[in-house]
Protein backbone atom coordinates (compact mmCIF):
# COMPACT_ATOMS: atom_id res chain seq x y z
CA UNK A 1 0.00 0.00 0.00
CA UNK A 2 1.43 3.27 -1.20
CA UNK A 3 0.40 5.26 1.75
CA UNK A 4 2.71 8.14 1.65
CA UNK A 5 1.10 9.84 -1.50
CA UNK A 6 -2.12 10.50 -0.01
CA UNK A 7 -0.90 11.61 3.45
CA UNK A 8 1.45 14.12 1.91
CA UNK A 9 -1.16 15.18 -0.52
CA UNK A 10 -3.65 15.90 2.80
CA UNK A 11 -0.62 18.08 3.91
CA UNK A 12 -0.31 19.74 1.16
CA UNK A 13 -3.65 20.46 1.48
CA UNK A 14 -4.24 21.45 4.56
CA UNK A 15 -0.94 23.76 4.42
CA UNK A 16 -2.47 25.36 1.18
CA UNK A 17 -5.86 26.06 3.00
CA UNK A 18 -3.80 27.55 5.87
CA UNK A 19 -1.91 29.87 4.19
CA UNK A 20 -4.68 30.93 2.11
CA UNK A 21 -5.41 34.67 1.77
CA UNK A 22 -8.69 36.03 0.63
CA UNK A 23 -8.72 35.34 -3.11
CA UNK A 24 -9.24 37.85 -6.24
CA UNK A 25 -12.10 35.84 -8.11
CA UNK A 26 -11.58 35.90 -11.95
CA UNK A 27 -14.54 34.71 -14.49
CA UNK A 28 -15.16 33.68 -17.83
CA UNK A 29 -17.40 31.51 -19.95
CA UNK A 30 -14.38 29.48 -20.89
CA UNK A 31 -10.71 29.69 -20.94
CA UNK A 32 -10.06 33.14 -22.83
CA UNK A 33 -9.78 34.49 -19.25
CA UNK A 34 -7.13 32.63 -18.19
CA UNK A 35 -4.99 35.48 -20.73
CA UNK A 36 -6.13 38.07 -17.72
CA UNK A 37 -5.33 35.85 -15.00
CA UNK A 38 -2.17 35.36 -16.24
CA UNK A 39 -1.28 39.16 -16.77
CA UNK A 40 -3.00 39.23 -12.96
CA UNK A 41 -0.70 37.30 -11.37
CA UNK A 42 2.36 39.18 -13.15
CA UNK A 43 1.06 42.28 -11.46
CA UNK A 44 0.35 40.97 -8.62
CA UNK A 45 2.11 38.13 -7.45
CA UNK A 46 1.30 38.40 -3.96
CA UNK A 47 -1.94 38.06 -4.30
CA UNK A 48 -4.04 34.76 -4.04
CA UNK A 49 -6.26 33.63 -7.16
CA UNK A 50 -9.40 31.68 -7.76
CA UNK A 51 -10.82 31.34 -11.66
CA UNK A 52 -13.81 29.83 -12.75
CA UNK A 53 -14.46 29.00 -16.56
CA UNK A 54 -18.29 28.16 -17.25
CA UNK A 55 -16.96 26.01 -19.59
CA UNK A 56 -19.85 23.38 -19.28
CA UNK A 57 -22.28 26.00 -21.14
CA UNK A 58 -20.06 28.08 -22.94
CA UNK A 59 -19.91 30.17 -25.57
CA UNK A 60 -21.85 33.19 -23.63
CA UNK A 61 -21.19 34.87 -26.65
CA UNK A 62 -24.47 34.23 -28.67
CA UNK A 63 -26.92 34.15 -25.83
CA UNK A 64 -29.66 36.12 -24.53
CA UNK A 65 -28.82 38.88 -22.23
CA UNK A 66 -31.45 37.13 -19.51
CA UNK A 67 -29.12 33.80 -19.57
CA UNK A 68 -25.93 35.80 -19.40
CA UNK A 69 -26.77 37.00 -16.34
CA UNK A 70 -28.46 34.46 -14.70
CA UNK A 71 -25.17 32.56 -15.47
CA UNK A 72 -22.90 34.86 -14.60
CA UNK A 73 -24.85 35.79 -11.08
CA UNK A 74 -24.22 31.38 -10.45
CA UNK A 75 -20.63 31.66 -11.06
CA UNK A 76 -20.26 35.14 -8.98
CA UNK A 77 -21.89 33.28 -6.23
CA UNK A 78 -19.39 30.58 -6.12
CA UNK A 79 -16.36 32.89 -6.53
CA UNK A 80 -18.23 34.34 -3.01
CA UNK A 81 -18.80 31.34 -1.44
CA UNK A 82 -14.89 30.73 -2.29
CA UNK A 83 -14.19 34.08 -0.12
CA UNK A 84 -13.29 35.90 -2.80
CA UNK A 85 -12.77 39.72 -1.89
CA UNK A 86 -13.21 41.42 -5.40
CA UNK A 87 -14.53 39.65 -8.62
CA UNK A 88 -12.98 39.95 -11.95
CA UNK A 89 -15.30 39.72 -14.97
CA UNK A 90 -12.66 38.34 -17.58
CA UNK A 91 -15.18 37.96 -20.46
CA UNK A 92 -16.23 40.62 -22.61
CA UNK A 93 -20.19 39.30 -23.18
CA UNK A 94 -20.68 38.90 -19.21
CA UNK A 95 -19.51 42.65 -18.55
CA UNK A 96 -21.84 43.76 -21.33
CA UNK A 97 -24.85 42.15 -19.33
CA UNK A 98 -24.30 41.42 -16.31
CA UNK A 99 -22.02 44.01 -14.81
CA UNK A 100 -24.38 46.67 -13.20
CA UNK A 101 -26.35 43.06 -11.84
CA UNK A 102 -23.16 41.57 -10.57
CA UNK A 103 -22.44 44.98 -8.37
CA UNK A 104 -25.74 45.61 -6.74
CA UNK A 105 -25.98 42.09 -5.56
CA UNK A 106 -22.44 41.51 -4.22
CA UNK A 107 -20.61 43.81 -1.72
CA UNK A 108 -17.13 43.02 -2.86
CA UNK A 109 -15.77 45.09 -6.09
CA UNK A 110 -16.61 44.22 -9.26
CA UNK A 111 -14.25 45.13 -12.13
CA UNK A 112 -14.83 44.39 -15.85
CA UNK A 113 -13.04 44.63 -19.15
CA UNK A 114 -15.18 47.39 -20.63
CA UNK A 115 -14.08 50.25 -18.33
CA UNK A 116 -10.38 49.75 -18.87
CA UNK A 117 -10.85 48.75 -22.10
CA UNK A 118 -12.46 52.07 -23.25
CA UNK A 119 -10.14 54.01 -20.94
CA UNK A 120 -6.93 52.89 -23.16
CA UNK A 121 -8.86 53.46 -26.11
CA UNK A 122 -9.58 57.34 -25.59
CA UNK A 123 -5.59 57.48 -24.56
CA UNK A 124 -4.74 55.86 -28.06
CA UNK A 125 -6.95 57.63 -30.65
CA UNK A 126 -5.18 59.93 -32.65
CA UNK A 127 -8.65 61.27 -35.04
CA UNK A 128 -11.28 59.99 -32.62
CA UNK A 129 -12.69 57.27 -34.98
CA UNK A 130 -12.69 53.75 -32.99
CA UNK A 131 -13.64 50.04 -33.56
CA UNK A 132 -15.21 47.73 -31.24
CA UNK A 133 -14.91 44.20 -32.13
CA UNK A 134 -16.42 41.02 -30.12
CA UNK A 135 -19.35 38.55 -30.21
CA UNK A 136 -22.84 38.96 -31.58
CA UNK A 137 -23.90 39.43 -28.03
CA UNK A 138 -21.44 41.92 -26.80
CA UNK A 139 -21.38 44.06 -30.11
CA UNK A 140 -25.40 43.98 -30.07
CA UNK A 141 -25.28 45.00 -26.33
CA UNK A 142 -23.85 48.52 -27.08
CA UNK A 143 -21.65 47.92 -23.76
CA UNK A 144 -18.87 49.63 -25.22
CA UNK A 145 -20.64 52.37 -27.63
CA UNK A 146 -22.12 53.32 -24.37
CA UNK A 147 -19.28 53.47 -22.38
CA UNK A 148 -17.52 55.34 -25.18
CA UNK A 149 -20.10 58.03 -25.63
CA UNK A 150 -20.10 58.27 -21.73
CA UNK A 151 -16.88 59.91 -21.41
CA UNK A 152 -16.10 61.21 -24.85
CA UNK A 153 -19.66 61.95 -26.90
CA UNK A 154 -17.73 63.41 -29.84
CA UNK A 155 -16.48 60.32 -31.09
CA UNK A 156 -16.86 58.34 -34.04
CA UNK A 157 -18.03 54.58 -32.83
CA UNK A 158 -17.73 51.34 -35.49
CA UNK A 159 -18.97 48.44 -34.42
CA UNK A 160 -18.20 44.83 -35.75
CA UNK A 161 -19.76 41.26 -34.63
CA UNK A 162 -16.87 38.92 -35.40
CA UNK A 163 -18.43 35.05 -35.28
CA UNK A 164 -16.02 33.31 -36.62
CA UNK A 165 -12.86 34.55 -34.68
CA UNK A 166 -13.31 32.30 -31.59
CA UNK A 167 -13.97 28.82 -33.40
CA UNK A 168 -10.95 30.06 -35.69
CA UNK A 169 -8.94 30.21 -32.69
CA UNK A 170 -10.12 26.85 -30.96
CA UNK A 171 -8.92 25.21 -34.53
CA UNK A 172 -5.82 27.20 -33.96
CA UNK A 173 -5.86 28.43 -38.02
CA UNK A 174 -4.12 31.83 -36.02
CA UNK A 175 -1.94 32.84 -39.69
CA UNK A 176 -3.70 30.55 -42.29
CA UNK A 177 -4.84 32.31 -45.66
CA UNK A 178 -8.83 31.58 -44.39
CA UNK A 179 -8.20 33.76 -41.49
CA UNK A 180 -6.31 36.36 -43.04
CA UNK A 181 -9.60 36.51 -45.50
CA UNK A 182 -12.29 36.40 -42.66
CA UNK A 183 -10.08 39.00 -41.07
CA UNK A 184 -10.14 40.87 -44.34
CA UNK A 185 -14.09 40.45 -44.43
CA UNK A 186 -14.90 41.56 -41.25
CA UNK A 187 -12.43 44.85 -40.73
CA UNK A 188 -11.84 46.35 -43.84
CA UNK A 189 -15.03 48.23 -43.17
CA UNK A 190 -13.61 49.63 -40.36
CA UNK A 191 -10.16 50.35 -42.44
CA UNK A 192 -12.38 52.21 -45.22
CA UNK A 193 -13.66 53.99 -42.05
CA UNK A 194 -10.65 55.27 -41.32
CA UNK A 195 -10.60 54.12 -37.63
CA UNK A 196 -7.49 53.99 -36.23
CA UNK A 197 -7.68 52.65 -33.26
CA UNK A 198 -9.48 48.86 -32.03
CA UNK A 199 -10.58 47.43 -28.96
CA UNK A 200 -9.93 43.61 -28.46
CA UNK A 201 -13.53 43.11 -27.48
CA UNK A 202 -13.52 39.03 -26.40
CA UNK A 203 -10.56 37.26 -24.83
CA UNK A 204 -9.98 35.00 -27.55
CA UNK A 205 -9.00 37.67 -29.54
CA UNK A 206 -5.60 38.68 -28.75
CA UNK A 207 -4.37 35.20 -29.89
CA UNK A 208 -5.15 36.65 -33.38
CA UNK A 209 -3.15 39.96 -32.59
CA UNK A 210 -0.22 39.73 -34.87
CA UNK A 211 -2.10 38.90 -37.79
CA UNK A 212 -4.56 41.50 -37.75
CA UNK A 213 -2.20 43.45 -37.89
CA UNK A 214 0.18 42.05 -40.12
CA UNK A 215 -3.49 42.52 -42.53
CA UNK A 216 -4.09 46.14 -40.97
CA UNK A 217 -0.54 47.57 -40.01
CA UNK A 218 -2.51 51.04 -39.76
CA UNK A 219 -4.81 49.65 -36.95
CA UNK A 220 -3.45 50.34 -32.89
CA UNK A 221 -5.23 47.22 -30.87
CA UNK A 222 -6.22 47.49 -27.19
CA UNK A 223 -5.93 44.50 -25.58
CA UNK A 224 -8.59 44.31 -23.02
CA UNK A 225 -7.00 41.44 -20.74
CA UNK A 226 -3.69 43.64 -20.38
CA UNK A 227 -5.65 46.50 -19.59
CA UNK A 228 -8.47 44.98 -17.14
CA UNK A 229 -5.20 43.59 -15.14
CA UNK A 230 -3.87 46.72 -15.22
CA UNK A 231 -7.00 48.54 -13.75
CA UNK A 232 -7.59 45.74 -11.28
CA UNK A 233 -3.50 46.41 -9.87
CA UNK A 234 -4.91 50.18 -9.01
CA UNK A 235 -7.82 49.05 -7.16
CA UNK A 236 -6.83 46.02 -5.54
CA UNK A 237 -7.02 46.39 -1.66
CA UNK A 238 -3.88 44.55 -0.80
CA UNK A 239 -3.20 41.03 0.95
CA UNK A 240 -0.62 41.49 3.56
CA UNK A 241 2.75 39.61 2.72
CA UNK A 242 2.73 36.67 4.75
CA UNK A 243 5.39 34.13 6.14
CA UNK A 244 6.48 33.43 2.56
CA UNK A 245 6.32 36.00 0.51
CA UNK A 246 5.51 35.37 -3.19
CA UNK A 247 3.99 32.41 -2.23
CA UNK A 248 1.02 32.95 -3.35
CA UNK A 249 -1.82 30.33 -5.28
CA UNK A 250 -3.66 30.27 -8.02
CA UNK A 251 -6.88 27.23 -8.40
CA UNK A 252 -8.57 27.17 -11.34
CA UNK A 253 -12.12 25.76 -11.61
CA UNK A 254 -13.76 24.55 -14.42
CA UNK A 255 -17.85 23.70 -15.33
CA UNK A 256 -16.28 20.95 -17.84
CA UNK A 257 -13.00 19.03 -18.62
CA UNK A 258 -12.58 17.52 -21.83
CA UNK A 259 -9.46 16.40 -23.37
CA UNK A 260 -10.08 18.51 -26.10
CA UNK A 261 -9.11 21.48 -24.90
CA UNK A 262 -5.88 21.86 -27.33
CA UNK A 263 -5.55 25.11 -25.69
CA UNK A 264 -5.43 24.61 -22.02
CA UNK A 265 -2.17 23.25 -21.78
CA UNK A 266 -0.58 26.22 -23.53
CA UNK A 267 -2.77 28.42 -21.73
CA UNK A 268 -1.74 27.16 -18.40
CA UNK A 269 1.89 27.10 -19.18
CA UNK A 270 4.41 28.36 -16.73
CA UNK A 271 1.43 29.95 -14.77
CA UNK A 272 1.95 27.97 -11.52
CA UNK A 273 -1.13 26.55 -11.04
CA UNK A 274 -1.55 24.96 -7.40
CA UNK A 275 -4.80 23.33 -8.57
CA UNK A 276 -7.11 22.63 -11.49
CA UNK A 277 -10.44 21.06 -10.71
CA UNK A 278 -13.80 20.48 -12.66
CA UNK A 279 -17.23 21.70 -10.40
CA UNK A 280 -20.61 21.88 -10.64
CA UNK A 281 -22.44 25.01 -10.32
CA UNK B 1 -61.10 46.29 -20.68
CA UNK B 2 -60.65 43.39 -23.53
CA UNK B 3 -61.57 40.73 -22.12
CA UNK B 4 -62.29 38.83 -25.21
CA UNK B 5 -58.60 37.92 -25.96
CA UNK B 6 -57.54 36.41 -23.28
CA UNK B 7 -60.93 34.01 -23.41
CA UNK B 8 -61.00 33.29 -26.29
CA UNK B 9 -56.65 32.39 -26.28
CA UNK B 10 -57.95 30.32 -22.74
CA UNK B 11 -60.87 28.08 -24.74
CA UNK B 12 -57.90 27.68 -27.70
CA UNK B 13 -55.51 26.55 -25.02
CA UNK B 14 -58.35 24.23 -23.86
CA UNK B 15 -59.13 22.41 -26.73
CA UNK B 16 -55.62 22.17 -27.90
CA UNK B 17 -54.98 20.28 -24.68
CA UNK B 18 -58.37 18.24 -25.58
CA UNK B 19 -57.35 17.02 -29.06
CA UNK B 20 -53.99 16.16 -27.63
CA UNK B 21 -52.45 12.79 -28.64
CA UNK B 22 -49.27 11.65 -26.90
CA UNK B 23 -46.89 13.51 -29.24
CA UNK B 24 -43.20 12.18 -30.48
CA UNK B 25 -40.71 14.22 -28.46
CA UNK B 26 -37.54 15.78 -30.83
CA UNK B 27 -34.34 17.34 -28.94
CA UNK B 28 -31.26 18.89 -29.87
CA UNK B 29 -28.60 21.10 -28.69
CA UNK B 30 -30.19 24.15 -30.73
CA UNK B 31 -31.94 24.64 -33.51
CA UNK B 32 -30.52 22.49 -36.28
CA UNK B 33 -33.05 19.58 -35.16
CA UNK B 34 -35.78 21.16 -36.26
CA UNK B 35 -34.69 20.01 -40.10
CA UNK B 36 -35.21 16.65 -38.25
CA UNK B 37 -38.81 17.92 -37.23
CA UNK B 38 -40.05 19.51 -40.78
CA UNK B 39 -39.19 16.21 -41.98
CA UNK B 40 -40.89 14.14 -39.40
CA UNK B 41 -44.22 16.24 -40.01
CA UNK B 42 -43.71 15.89 -43.68
CA UNK B 43 -43.56 12.16 -43.26
CA UNK B 44 -46.21 11.76 -40.41
CA UNK B 45 -48.53 14.37 -40.89
CA UNK B 46 -51.21 12.91 -38.38
CA UNK B 47 -48.32 12.81 -35.51
CA UNK B 48 -48.62 15.78 -32.52
CA UNK B 49 -44.78 16.95 -31.82
CA UNK B 50 -43.26 18.44 -29.06
CA UNK B 51 -39.57 19.88 -29.68
CA UNK B 52 -36.90 21.22 -27.27
CA UNK B 53 -33.88 22.91 -28.40
CA UNK B 54 -31.47 23.68 -25.54
CA UNK B 55 -30.36 26.79 -26.66
CA UNK B 56 -28.94 28.29 -22.94
CA UNK B 57 -26.39 25.55 -23.41
CA UNK B 58 -25.00 24.77 -26.91
CA UNK B 59 -23.58 23.94 -28.57
CA UNK B 60 -22.65 20.16 -26.99
CA UNK B 61 -20.14 19.60 -29.95
CA UNK B 62 -17.33 20.59 -27.57
CA UNK B 63 -18.09 19.16 -24.57
CA UNK B 64 -17.35 16.13 -22.46
CA UNK B 65 -18.89 12.86 -22.85
CA UNK B 66 -20.39 13.05 -19.34
CA UNK B 67 -21.74 16.78 -19.86
CA UNK B 68 -23.43 15.65 -23.05
CA UNK B 69 -25.10 12.71 -21.22
CA UNK B 70 -26.64 14.97 -18.49
CA UNK B 71 -27.90 17.63 -20.25
CA UNK B 72 -29.54 14.89 -22.45
CA UNK B 73 -30.93 13.36 -19.51
CA UNK B 74 -32.72 16.46 -18.43
CA UNK B 75 -34.10 17.44 -22.03
CA UNK B 76 -35.37 13.79 -21.93
CA UNK B 77 -37.23 13.75 -18.61
CA UNK B 78 -38.48 17.23 -19.95
CA UNK B 79 -39.81 15.55 -22.98
CA UNK B 80 -41.11 12.50 -21.10
CA UNK B 81 -42.94 14.87 -18.42
CA UNK B 82 -44.60 16.28 -21.71
CA UNK B 83 -46.19 12.74 -22.46
CA UNK B 84 -44.00 11.54 -25.67
CA UNK B 85 -44.49 8.73 -26.42
CA UNK B 86 -41.26 8.11 -28.34
CA UNK B 87 -37.43 10.50 -28.10
CA UNK B 88 -35.66 11.39 -31.25
CA UNK B 89 -32.52 11.96 -30.54
CA UNK B 90 -32.29 15.11 -33.36
CA UNK B 91 -28.39 15.73 -32.60
CA UNK B 92 -25.38 13.87 -33.61
CA UNK B 93 -23.45 14.81 -30.60
CA UNK B 94 -26.23 13.76 -28.13
CA UNK B 95 -26.56 10.20 -30.12
CA UNK B 96 -23.38 9.66 -29.88
CA UNK B 97 -22.80 10.04 -26.21
CA UNK B 98 -26.13 9.63 -24.52
CA UNK B 99 -28.41 7.52 -27.10
CA UNK B 100 -27.59 4.84 -24.78
CA UNK B 101 -27.99 6.02 -21.36
CA UNK B 102 -31.54 7.13 -22.78
CA UNK B 103 -32.57 3.90 -23.95
CA UNK B 104 -31.58 2.70 -20.40
CA UNK B 105 -33.09 5.32 -18.61
CA UNK B 106 -36.64 5.31 -20.29
CA UNK B 107 -39.47 2.90 -21.17
CA UNK B 108 -40.07 4.67 -24.79
CA UNK B 109 -38.80 4.07 -28.00
CA UNK B 110 -35.42 6.45 -28.37
CA UNK B 111 -34.45 6.52 -31.66
CA UNK B 112 -30.69 8.60 -32.81
CA UNK B 113 -29.40 9.76 -36.00
CA UNK B 114 -26.99 7.48 -36.39
CA UNK B 115 -28.04 4.69 -37.09
CA UNK B 116 -30.01 5.13 -40.25
CA UNK B 117 -27.59 7.62 -41.32
CA UNK B 118 -25.01 4.28 -41.32
CA UNK B 119 -27.50 2.15 -42.57
CA UNK B 120 -28.28 4.48 -46.04
CA UNK B 121 -24.23 5.17 -45.90
CA UNK B 122 -24.24 0.76 -46.54
CA UNK B 123 -26.36 0.93 -49.32
CA UNK B 124 -24.87 4.00 -51.29
CA UNK B 125 -21.01 3.12 -51.18
CA UNK B 126 -19.72 1.67 -54.26
CA UNK B 127 -16.41 1.61 -52.97
CA UNK B 128 -16.68 0.94 -49.65
CA UNK B 129 -14.59 3.99 -48.75
CA UNK B 130 -16.69 5.93 -46.10
CA UNK B 131 -16.26 9.35 -44.99
CA UNK B 132 -17.60 10.34 -41.25
CA UNK B 133 -18.06 14.40 -41.00
CA UNK B 134 -18.90 16.10 -37.74
CA UNK B 135 -18.40 17.94 -34.55
CA UNK B 136 -15.13 17.31 -32.56
CA UNK B 137 -17.15 15.93 -29.75
CA UNK B 138 -18.72 13.46 -32.36
CA UNK B 139 -15.68 12.39 -34.31
CA UNK B 140 -13.88 11.98 -31.03
CA UNK B 141 -16.46 9.48 -29.81
CA UNK B 142 -16.25 7.21 -32.64
CA UNK B 143 -19.87 6.28 -32.39
CA UNK B 144 -20.10 6.36 -36.50
CA UNK B 145 -17.53 4.09 -36.97
CA UNK B 146 -18.05 1.78 -33.87
CA UNK B 147 -21.86 1.57 -35.69
CA UNK B 148 -20.18 0.79 -39.14
CA UNK B 149 -18.04 -1.67 -38.29
CA UNK B 150 -21.06 -3.37 -36.19
CA UNK B 151 -22.30 -3.72 -39.29
CA UNK B 152 -19.58 -4.41 -42.36
CA UNK B 153 -16.46 -4.40 -40.65
CA UNK B 154 -14.21 -4.78 -43.92
CA UNK B 155 -15.06 -1.11 -44.85
CA UNK B 156 -12.52 1.83 -44.83
CA UNK B 157 -13.73 4.88 -42.57
CA UNK B 158 -12.36 8.32 -42.71
CA UNK B 159 -13.27 10.34 -39.78
CA UNK B 160 -13.11 14.31 -39.83
CA UNK B 161 -14.05 16.85 -36.90
CA UNK B 162 -15.01 20.07 -38.84
CA UNK B 163 -15.42 22.80 -36.59
CA UNK B 164 -15.77 25.61 -38.28
CA UNK B 165 -18.82 24.56 -40.29
CA UNK B 166 -21.25 25.24 -38.00
CA UNK B 167 -20.11 29.15 -37.22
CA UNK B 168 -19.60 29.39 -41.18
CA UNK B 169 -23.81 28.17 -41.34
CA UNK B 170 -24.62 30.61 -38.36
CA UNK B 171 -23.04 33.47 -40.05
CA UNK B 172 -25.00 32.42 -43.06
CA UNK B 173 -21.47 32.51 -45.49
CA UNK B 174 -22.87 29.35 -47.48
CA UNK B 175 -20.94 29.48 -50.69
CA UNK B 176 -18.66 32.49 -49.58
CA UNK B 177 -15.11 32.07 -51.34
CA UNK B 178 -14.23 31.40 -47.02
CA UNK B 179 -16.41 28.37 -47.49
CA UNK B 180 -15.25 26.75 -50.18
CA UNK B 181 -12.19 27.46 -48.78
CA UNK B 182 -12.87 25.72 -45.91
CA UNK B 183 -14.58 22.93 -47.40
CA UNK B 184 -11.49 22.36 -49.07
CA UNK B 185 -9.29 22.62 -46.01
CA UNK B 186 -11.22 19.51 -44.28
CA UNK B 187 -12.91 17.58 -47.20
CA UNK B 188 -9.78 17.23 -49.66
CA UNK B 189 -7.64 14.66 -47.46
CA UNK B 190 -11.28 11.94 -47.70
CA UNK B 191 -11.30 12.98 -51.65
CA UNK B 192 -7.35 11.73 -51.88
CA UNK B 193 -8.24 8.87 -50.02
CA UNK B 194 -11.15 8.12 -52.38
CA UNK B 195 -13.64 8.13 -50.02
CA UNK B 196 -16.92 7.87 -52.73
CA UNK B 197 -20.01 8.50 -49.58
CA UNK B 198 -19.59 11.22 -46.97
CA UNK B 199 -22.41 11.01 -44.16
CA UNK B 200 -23.18 14.61 -42.50
CA UNK B 201 -23.05 13.64 -38.73
CA UNK B 202 -24.19 16.91 -37.59
CA UNK B 203 -27.53 18.57 -38.34
CA UNK B 204 -26.72 21.89 -39.40
CA UNK B 205 -24.17 20.58 -42.20
CA UNK B 206 -27.30 19.77 -44.72
CA UNK B 207 -27.41 23.40 -45.36
CA UNK B 208 -23.37 23.40 -46.96
CA UNK B 209 -24.77 20.23 -48.85
CA UNK B 210 -24.89 22.17 -52.13
CA UNK B 211 -21.46 23.99 -51.82
CA UNK B 212 -19.50 20.95 -50.65
CA UNK B 213 -21.12 18.89 -53.74
CA UNK B 214 -19.80 21.96 -55.93
CA UNK B 215 -16.64 21.74 -54.43
CA UNK B 216 -16.11 17.58 -54.65
CA UNK B 217 -19.13 16.75 -57.22
CA UNK B 218 -17.87 12.96 -56.49
CA UNK B 219 -18.99 12.78 -53.07
CA UNK B 220 -22.16 11.48 -52.45
CA UNK B 221 -23.85 13.16 -49.37
CA UNK B 222 -26.06 11.66 -46.87
CA UNK B 223 -28.38 13.65 -44.93
CA UNK B 224 -28.75 11.91 -41.55
CA UNK B 225 -32.14 13.72 -41.06
CA UNK B 226 -33.67 12.82 -43.73
CA UNK B 227 -32.60 9.41 -42.79
CA UNK B 228 -33.56 9.01 -39.04
CA UNK B 229 -37.25 11.04 -40.33
CA UNK B 230 -37.69 7.55 -42.32
CA UNK B 231 -36.81 5.35 -39.40
CA UNK B 232 -39.15 6.97 -37.01
CA UNK B 233 -41.77 6.39 -39.71
CA UNK B 234 -40.63 2.67 -40.02
CA UNK B 235 -40.79 2.10 -35.47
CA UNK B 236 -44.00 4.55 -34.97
CA UNK B 237 -46.54 3.00 -32.94
CA UNK B 238 -49.25 5.56 -34.87
CA UNK B 239 -51.73 7.80 -33.25
CA UNK B 240 -55.19 7.12 -33.79
CA UNK B 241 -56.87 9.45 -36.79
CA UNK B 242 -59.17 11.77 -33.96
CA UNK B 243 -61.90 14.03 -34.61
CA UNK B 244 -60.24 16.21 -36.81
CA UNK B 245 -57.77 14.09 -39.19
CA UNK B 246 -54.35 16.31 -40.23
CA UNK B 247 -55.38 18.91 -37.42
CA UNK B 248 -51.58 17.84 -35.65
CA UNK B 249 -50.05 19.71 -33.15
CA UNK B 250 -46.05 20.79 -33.27
CA UNK B 251 -45.02 22.88 -30.04
CA UNK B 252 -41.26 24.18 -29.99
CA UNK B 253 -39.62 24.74 -27.02
CA UNK B 254 -36.27 26.94 -26.70
CA UNK B 255 -34.03 27.08 -23.31
CA UNK B 256 -33.09 30.21 -24.52
CA UNK B 257 -34.40 32.76 -27.45
CA UNK B 258 -32.45 35.70 -28.59
CA UNK B 259 -33.30 38.15 -31.49
CA UNK B 260 -29.84 36.91 -32.89
CA UNK B 261 -30.83 33.31 -34.20
CA UNK B 262 -30.71 34.79 -37.36
CA UNK B 263 -31.57 31.12 -38.64
CA UNK B 264 -35.19 30.75 -36.24
CA UNK B 265 -37.32 32.19 -38.68
CA UNK B 266 -36.19 30.32 -41.70
CA UNK B 267 -36.26 27.28 -39.75
CA UNK B 268 -39.95 27.51 -38.79
CA UNK B 269 -41.26 29.07 -42.47
CA UNK B 270 -44.14 27.04 -43.60
CA UNK B 271 -43.78 24.38 -40.68
CA UNK B 272 -46.89 25.72 -39.11
CA UNK B 273 -45.90 25.47 -35.17
CA UNK B 274 -48.55 25.71 -32.88
CA UNK B 275 -46.32 27.50 -30.10
CA UNK B 276 -43.08 28.69 -29.76
CA UNK B 277 -41.57 28.74 -25.94
CA UNK B 278 -38.99 29.63 -23.45
CA UNK B 279 -38.37 27.51 -21.14
CA UNK B 280 -35.99 26.38 -17.99
CA UNK B 281 -34.74 22.97 -17.22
Amino acid sequence: MRSTTPLSWARRLVEATATLKRPIGVFDSGLGGLTVLRELRRLLPNEDFIYLGDTARLPYGAKSRRIVQRYSMEVAEFLIQHNAKQIVIACNTATAHAEAVLREAFDVPVIGVIEPGVRALLQQTRNGRIGVIGTRSTIKSAAYTAAIKRQAPDLQVFARACPLFVPLVEEGWIDKRITRLVIQEYLSELHREEVDTIVLGCTHYPLLKTTIQQEFPDFTLIDSSFEVARAVQAAVDPSPTGDKPGASQAVVYLTDITDQMNHLETLLTGMNIDRLEETRL
